[in-house]
């Protein structure tokens, strides 16, 4: 594949989305909106409300990739320690930030010590505008702090266009085709070897197609050369029929 | 929280979860049914289909954890390389297990390259059953290698209940209490002070009850002593009744 030279992690924080209470959806998304950025999605991880683990991996991925964004943990309660965490992993003190005091201040809720919490960050952050309500996420070097609940999370990663240098966008086709994977494999594989510049996967599926249930597979290809992904698709699809497996 | 001895970790492999393709459903599914078990889920990862990051992170996480669980990329494709994977981190060869060729061929297929593929498997390594397609999945040391198809993950790991040892069941209750965080923050960390045999997650939402749209939190206790969790979460509910908010 033609890689790009920006990568990315995604930190996924909250024990609700390990013990099974909470699915997560940020990730689909950040990954789609990060491909058409350019910017290669490399790694993520899913981590408990446990400062040391999160310390950790904050340190770790933001040494390994271009860009680290973390969903969750920057409410007033106390399970929410992302912003502790940030700050311990860059070495830097916790403190008010006065405009996002003035944002929380504006939505017209008495500032007690629960909300002032979310105007905590690490000393030198910028602020991510939150669309969807005052408290702010924020940034520190190349780490973005945003929020969980997947709605503000879309809405703070919006205002990030300008931050985030990537790519060319990475283009996708894909087709279903059906025939098992274990009859499709050889000449697939002839395909992959002949293309290294664009990615290609294959995924299976079972369902009822005319009345009957049938395996399948979708194909799918990924590059930033739009004119070669398409080709390479065309390629596949030809290859698929001569060998009696329906497309579509 | 009161911690079982037993620790989990899942992988979830393949390209499609880091390109937004595919939501991911394996992870949900895993937590709540090892949380069942009495197994704490402490960590997941998501990693592309590149050989060195997928060995790097088992190495990693089968020295940390009780047991690592990995799903996808078992499949007869160029894009399946997870049994290699597991080959190398235990620096064991692949090799072809006459029991899966045997329930391979019980499925009336072809036996080509491609399918036999799914028959080899890191030497020494015990078979996991399929209840859906014969392909099995396999398990080395404390190592668990799944299918990633939802459906496919499921009936694999309902096949385990007899190899894993988990500790108490973690038993969750929860309320939706209609104050907004920043209100119910500092009383409800008394009540987690107090408690420190129990989890305690605060979970914001805003929605509509009665006609108009309102904050709130659903709160949540967990733990293995299912009287002491029915005990917290009633202290919550009559603490935040105290405090005017409407739960249910």
């Amino acid at each position: 594949m033609d890689t790009t030279t920006s990568t990315a992690c995604v930190l996924i924080i909250g024990n609700e989305i390990l013990s099974g209470k909470t699915q997560d959806t940020n990730l689909q998304f950040l990954g789609a909106e990060l491909a058409a950025k350019g910017i290669t999605l490399v790694e993520a991880r899913v981590l408990r409300d446990d400062k040391a683990a999160i310390v950790a991996a904050v340190n770790e991925c933001r040494a390994a990739y271009t860009y680290v964004f973390t969903t969750g943990g920057i409410g007033p309660t106390h399970d929410d320690i992302t912003a502790e965490c940030i700050a311990t992993a860059f070495g830097r003190d916790l403190v008010l930030h006065e405009e996002a005091v003035e944002r929380l201040r504006r939505q017209g809720l008495e500032l007690n010590a629960a909300r002032l919490k979310m105007a905590r960050v690490p000393a030198g952050a910028s602020l991510i505008d939150n669309p969807m309500s005052g408290a702010p996420g924020f940034r520190v070097d190349n780490v973005f702090v945003m929020a969980g609940i997947p709605a503000v999370a879309r809405g703070m990663f919006s205002t990030l266009d300008e931050e985030l240098a990537g790519g060319s966008p990475i283009h996708s086709r894909n087709v279903d085709v059906y025939l098992p994977e274990g009859e499709l494999a050889a000449p697939l594989e002839n395909i992959v070897r002949k293309y290294s510049q664009v990615e290609i996967g294959s995924y299976p599926f079972f369902r009822k197609r005319g009345g009957e249930r049938r395996f399948g597979a979708n194909l799918v290809v990924r590059g930033t050369d739009e004119v070669l992904v398409d080709q390479v698709l065309q390629e596949i699809i030809t290859t698929m029929t001569g060998l009696g497996g329906d497309t579509g």
